[in-house]
């Protein structure tokens, strides 16, 4: 079947609207406008016609898309309808952080093993979850059948993180060490790095960036 | 002075690019070829070129760039060669591990004071950084000269947050919960969602998309 190639910002506001329709659906809306989910998600109404025609054919002219309808297609379009079982290496404060955030389950990511080499953390039990040692990385990513790793290392062990997760056959990666991993082209790996996110901030709230020159 | 419409993409290559130059820079590495900066940052020679041209001509024609000027300038563009006072509302566990986040420091980026509404965390000191009520965030926003809020409050809590930080004069805010902000159009916003990533992610392991029909 032919992949359309689809961009991070559509993707991203493909999740938005689910998230958005999936309120909606516990609210007992049945149809929604794409006007409304534009103006609740804070974008245009041509921009979600664009988004969702990608993947054919929603809603009818003039009626508006059926609630339940569209958050089960855009569930199976972003590959969420099911449960993902999820490798966490690192079971710091990052780590512990993401143990604990309700909303990563509810979404269907499961964290079900953490992994660390600290052997004073191997043994314990973070938010209901085993710290395990990294020894047992390959085994516990076959035998749980986990498909995605979160890296929430020190910068100087991600790299290592992410070569043993890919050799035990994960098929994607988040990444919140702030270093750039290198994984070869199979791999799937999304970065979450606060110190980016400041400096785009950082970049909005600075006015000059008048064209300059560089001595050298 | 006018203002170039860059993209979120591109700011984002930059801060990489920054971040690599600030590598070599501690290597004592003086020279740096567009190849070499775009090889080493997973992008082509071409789109450094391109993102650099945006902000005025550096480097010379087969000399490649001197690091030392080209970090000082990415800087300068980014708004990052000066300290960022932030007000981090919510001392949780993502509150926590921001606040034990050592690279947002290095990169000029101040947590100077943490907000919280528990009356068990408020007087209590978590890395450092004592935690005060949400009576006080106009008081010391103002007093402390904090420009940057991060929200890292439970969902239901947020738009407060950012109300409240909007009011005390912050002009821009990084969003960990997972809901999206009602602002207005002054305040800059960048959110950071690990169940959109994950989404993401789940979207680029999904083979099956092909387009299909809903029903209603």
């Amino acid at each position: 079947m032919t992949r359309p190639r689809i961009s991070e910002f559509t993707v991203r506001r493909l999740s938005v609207y689910l998230r958005l329709l999936r309120e909606l659906e516990a609210g007992g809306q049945e149809v929604v406008s794409s006007q409304e989910l534009a103006d609740l998600t804070g974008t245009s109404s041509a921009q979600v016609r664009k988004d969702l025609s990608h993947f054919g054919s929603f809603g009818k002219r003039g009626q508006g898309y059926t609630v339940s309808a569209l958050t089960a297609s855009l569930e199976e379009i972003l590959g969420v309808g099911r449960r993902w079982n999820v490798a966490l290496v690192g079971a710091g404060r990052i780590g512990t952080a993401l143990l604990g955030y309700r909303d990563m389950a509810r979404r269907g990511f499961h964290i079900a093993a953490a992994f660390d080499t600290d052997p004073e953390k191997i043994g314990t039990t973070v938010q209901g979850v085993e710290v395990v040692s990294m020894d047992r990385l390959a085994a516990v990513v076959a035998e749980e059948q986990l498909e995605i790793g979160i890296i929430a290392t020190p910068p100087e062990a991600a790299q290592e993180a992410a070569d043993r997760l890919a050799e035990a056959g994960v098929r994607g990666i988040l990444n919140f060490a702030p270093v750039r991993l290198e994984t070869d082209g199979d791999l799937a790996v999304r970065s979450m790095d606060v110190a980016l996110e400041l400096e785009a901030l950082s970049f909005a709230l600075t006015p000059d960036r008048s064209p300059r020159r560089e001595a050298g």
